[in-house]
């Protein structure tokens, strides 16, 4: 355990299947660590081993990030990036019209876009070639191109959703990850253009390579 | 308009169908201010007529609620409620590990807990009797109930989920208010129990009021 460090902790994964590869929630926070260059440590939990009861007091939905900075604990993605954003004025304005613009585009990410984008990836990915699902996709397809098209308006003329490149930036362009198993994304050209800013960022390769290098090639052994 | 009042403004709509009565989200707001004692004027939205393309502006996926305060503009309830609760301590710890639990538990409400009611709540309520719904349902509940136990064990020896009563309480108790029409909260006790709490403040009854008082029996002819 990483109790004492001086440095953040992030908890992540030491193994996940291919389709999640590039995909966990830690990659906000360590996307999030590398625009600001705060070093940081991982702590990798068996994937596949249930979690120690401990870890719920962290993490009460037994999911990966928890974070810790010091003395001081959180969870959930949107909160911690929230939090690395009041620490650094490079991902979050400190005051204002722009620091609530950028707060309300992190909340729309997380509530208004990524429930519907996840329950169509629920479709595809967990429940794939269901007989309920072709007769559920089409609606839920639907409403995922509605969002996007929100998205894809509000970014009309603008390089990032709140003014300069922000938190809420690090959460609309990993929830738009998960849908490149479709075209969805491609079929939205400004918004297309929008991911296509965010995943170039040095800093989002540092922090997606630094997650892809500490997934192990095998899961570990169940404990 | 009321760009020049002196009061928060909140947008809501003058009319929805009965099975949404109570649950639209502007009553999140609404109890905030509530809570705080706020005085706040209304602007009622035709419920049937396109909004007007400047509201886009206000509120970029076309619903309510949109926030004014001066001249600030807010949308997302989640930032709303943490608008709300940076000026006023009884709605947010001030600083420390106490504000951070607050406000991860207002982000779980709405990325952990509310996405997955709002799955069952469309299977049940917006494509109702339809015959992939039988089949896709169960997959549905069953996350449902998993995000519940997750709250419930959290909340075991506590009145609210971090602490002192907070926005995290107001977003959490009006998520689980979408599953009324189930007996899912009602399966887990301690949660049924924080519910309870939750909606017998006076707070949120004067808010909920307010907002059935705000419905017109009829909707407004669209324009």
């Amino acid at each position: 355990m990483n109790a004492t460090s001086p440095r953040p902790v992030v908890t992540a994964f030491d193994w996940v299947p291919d389709f999640a590869r590039g995909l966990v929630r830690d990659l906000r926070v360590r996307w999030g660590l590398e625009e600001i260059g705060a070093p940081y440590e991982t702590e990798l939990l068996n994937a596949r081993a249930p979690r120690p009861e401990a870890y719920l007091a962290r993490q009460p939905f037994d999911q990966v990030p928890a974070f810790r900075d010091g003395d001081l604990q959180i969870f959930e993605t949107g909160a911690i990036l929230l939090y690395l954003g009041e620490k650094n004025v490079r991902l979050l304005p400190a005051e204002g019209q722009a620091r609530w613009d950028a707060i309300a585009w992190l909340f729309a990410a997380l509530n208004s876009v990524e429930p519907a984008i996840l329950r169509l990836v629920s479709y595809d990915l967990f429940h794939t070639g269901k007989d309920w699902v072709k007769d559920a996709r089409p609606s839920a397809v639907e409403m995922v191109q509605r969002k996007l098209k929100r998205v894809g308006d509000a970014l009309a003329g603008k390089d990032w959703l709140a003014g300069p490149f922000s938190v809420a930036d690090i959460a609309m362009v990993t929830v738009l990850n998960n849908l490149r198993h479709t075209d969805l994304v491609a079929e939205c050209p400004s918004l297309a253009a929008y991911h296509a800013r965010g995943v170039e960022r040095p800093a989002y390769q540092r922090a997606l390579q630094a997650q892809l290098a500490d997934f192990a090639d095998e899961p570990s052994q169940a404990a």
